[in-house]
């Protein structure tokens, strides 16, 4: 039955990619574009040229949005609601309105660039990223998606495409967790994404800065009254589609200038805490401790063992943060505190790590007689898996441009798998030099970004008009 | 041969102590304090009489000098040269002068209040500790040696003792490493160890305040001129012995009120840095990653390895400090910088453990494919063996008191590591609560600490008439 579903989908969407391609075709051949036109409808030769994507305006461009930063080139730091960040917001509304987008922001600060459809009452196809930075961090994680969408929408312009459905450029508030201690604020509270509401209302950053307070100096003056209305129904979005760097290294290892996201990783993050006597780093005897520093130690380790042991390249995990306390050199540690990121794309075989996780932190406690002063599961969330229709759209964009191109799994998580609980939703990767990311030498090169966003702007196309 | 030396120096020291005992029960028995003394001199039943130590004082005079610091009570704050610092060494010097003693200070101010012998030509003894205390310590640790000196001198005045040999209690500057990062300021001063004086005329502290700046700025403006003077040579003191909180569990887990410390174990301290690439937590395949935490790890786990594997329960290691960068839970740890303390009483044995951790760091390097960035042995002590005579004199002096000793070994070093180098030195330690120290539940209780001041007492008088 689910077998028979998916083939006559699959037959529906060529059969749609076929009269899309035309489409295409038929506005570029009006422009002169295409040499001559197959059967199939799809344009030869020129079909490249049939959508030009100007890569060296969107160099120019996410350059320019680096300039943005509160640390200096080549690196880029950009703070939810900081000036640099609203300078950022500003800029992006700018490139959205001069490609003739109708620009709207919701109470929290997601930008939204409306193509209208030549059928306005049919849900839209929705394509973004983020523009905030970590510290320190690159200028391709996150802009390449927002102006990059921006671009793919002037390449069907420039075609004379006509979308059916509107297509709309977005820039989600916020997807790292610098400021707040929580990524992806934009697309939960569009997706009303748990207690994301009351989760915002309550939170204040490390200045005791609340984010309303926040919000409003940016500019979002009514966010407290309005915040829920940042959230949207299934009905908004048909499709979403994010292209990003992979900030992994295999496109690159491969020489293939195409990933197809087929699903994004579960994430789970915890916190550990121990907790031991501690005492004098000359006075106590080794049979007569506590360290709560070498409980720390061995669960970082153990962490290692389980994604390990789990047998799937799929499986990371990582000890990102292990503080020991005093940390004087003269001190058994008294106590460690432990922050633990494990990501999947099977939900069972995370959770079956960090039953695992859970488990060795109980015995080394044991073993090492500290106390677990603290085991938290900070947040869990499900793995989401690309819509179907948009994996065939993006696979055959490709094949139509002549490129290659590979499915494979998003293992840091996106806006996307949130927008997943609303609608649909793909992602397209580019490489991106030794899968650098968050670190200044992050880089992409022009011609895989004008790839990618070719083959957004094909993508877009399909989705738009089905 | 060196037999006899041993076992006809221990005659004289009976022989010693009998005189002495002697000396103190006939002033006893003059101020009416002995009930009745035996054939061998000591005074029986009132034994404990004949050396009344005020120890309801003394546990006053620690609760006001605890008044002095820079976080409220139960913590202990006191650095080097700061306001605090300078209101204690008033104190100490005022409890010195009502004791009737003549105060000097050095250069760097080390504190002594002399008791002159009835042979001013001979070398002293000397006693005492230091009161500076790192952030949120206790109260004993370092203040029961100095105000313990004074109070022994004043229970042996008590009982109209007159020593042979000057006596001198000694409060030592700065022990505690915490303004200079590095310990025993005072004693290193006093013992000319190493490069002490370039040392301190080059150390600054944290906000860039030189020791000199810092030293003018308690009172001590000649510092810069007379900072050699400070040193003394082997004529000054015929002995030295320290009081102090065992800093350990032993002597209370064994219930025992005295311990004789026979050797001070060598510090070893060492500094070891890692680096990997880092990258994205999410993103980042296992295969691909050199995780400096983890690297980190599995040193502080090899230094424990090794410890243990000396097999002597006198060996101790610990990795005190343990930090890793960028420290974000979704970043793969790029570096890792630890630092490491090592100690044993047998300085083979201590250097065997320090290889065996280089070792250990080289093949985790090699490993896990990270640098090492930094291996550097901050410093490597001697050991330090007490003086026989102190010892002995010390067991005698707890014997004839009818208190319980042990022999033990310090782990903790102190000042009197180095005052080893230029006289025979010797510690007396009391039972501390579970061993804590450096913490603000530091405790020892008022009969303990009583116990050890009668103890030095006796040590200090039959020292001073050798």
């Amino acid at each position: 039955m689910k077998l028979w579903r998916s083939t006559t989908r699959s037959i529906c969407l060529q059969v749609a990619l076929v009269i899309l391609i035309g489409t295409i075709v038929d506005a570029a051949a009006e422009s002169g574009l295409c040499e001559s036109t197959g059967s199939d409808g799809i344009c030869k030769g020129g079909a490249r040229e049939t959508l030009f994507v100007d890569g060296a305006k969107l160099q120019e461009q996410i350059d320019e949005l680096a300039g943005f930063s509160d640390t200096p080139a080549p690196t880029v730091t950009r703070i939810l609601y900081t000036p640099n960040d609203v300078a950022a917001r500003r800029y992006v509304k700018t490139l959205m309105s001069e490609a003739g987008l109708s620009v709207r922001e919701d109470a929290i600060g997601n930008i939204f660039g409306r193509w209208e459809g030549s059928d306005p009452s049919l849900p839209a196809v929705g394509s973004g990223s983020h523009t905030d930075a970590i510290p320190y961090a690159g200028k391709y994680d996150g802009v390449l998606g927002v102006l990059g969408a921006i671009e793919a929408i002037r390449a069907l312009q420039r075609v004379n495409f006509q979308p059916k459905r509107a297509i709309e450029a977005v820039m989600f508030t916020s997807e790292e967790p610098t400021r707040f201690g929580f990524g992806c604020l934009g697309s939960r509270a569009m997706a009303k994404s748990g207690e994301i509401f009351d989760i915002l209302r309550a939170s204040k950053d490390a200045n005791n800065v609340s984010f309303v307070e926040a919000a409003r100096s940016a500019g979002y003056g009514d966010v407290e009254e309005k915040l829920e209305s940042s959230g949207l129904g299934h009905e908004v979005y048909s499709a979403f589609v994010e292209l990003h760097i992979e900030q992994g290294p295999l496109l690159e290892k491969e020489g293939i200038p195409i990933g197809v996201v087929t699903a994004i990783a579960a994430p789970a993050s915890l916190k550990v805490g121990f907790k031991g006597d501690g005492g004098h780093a000359g006075a106590l005897l080794m049979p007569d401790r506590n360290d709560a520093g070498l409980a720390g130690a061995e669960l970082a380790l153990a962490v290692e063992e389980h994604v390990l042991a789990s047998g799937s390249v799929d499986t990371v995990g990582t000890t990102g943060v292990l503080e020991i306390h005093p940390g004087a050199v003269n001190s058994v540690p008294r106590e460690a505190r432990l922050e633990i990121d494990v990501r999947d794309i099977d939900e069972a075989r995370r959770d079956k790590v960090v039953a695992g996780i859970r488990a060795s932190a109980e015995s080394i406690a044991k073993k090492r007689n500290v106390r677990i002063t603290n085991f938290e599961v900070v947040n869990q969330d499900p793995p989401a898996k690309s819509g179907e229709k948009i994996v065939e759209a993006a696979k055959q964009a490709a094949e139509s441009l002549g490129l290659e191109y590979k499915l494979m799994i998003s293992r840091a998580y996106h806006d996307s798998l949130f927008m997943a609980r609303i609608t649909p939703m793909g992602m397209i990767f580019v490489p991106c030099f030794k899968g650098y990311s968050h670190r200044p030498d992050e880089f992409a090169s022009v011609e895989d970004m004008t790839k990618g966003v070719q083959v957004l702007a094909l993508t877009l196309s399909q989705l738009s008009s089905a």
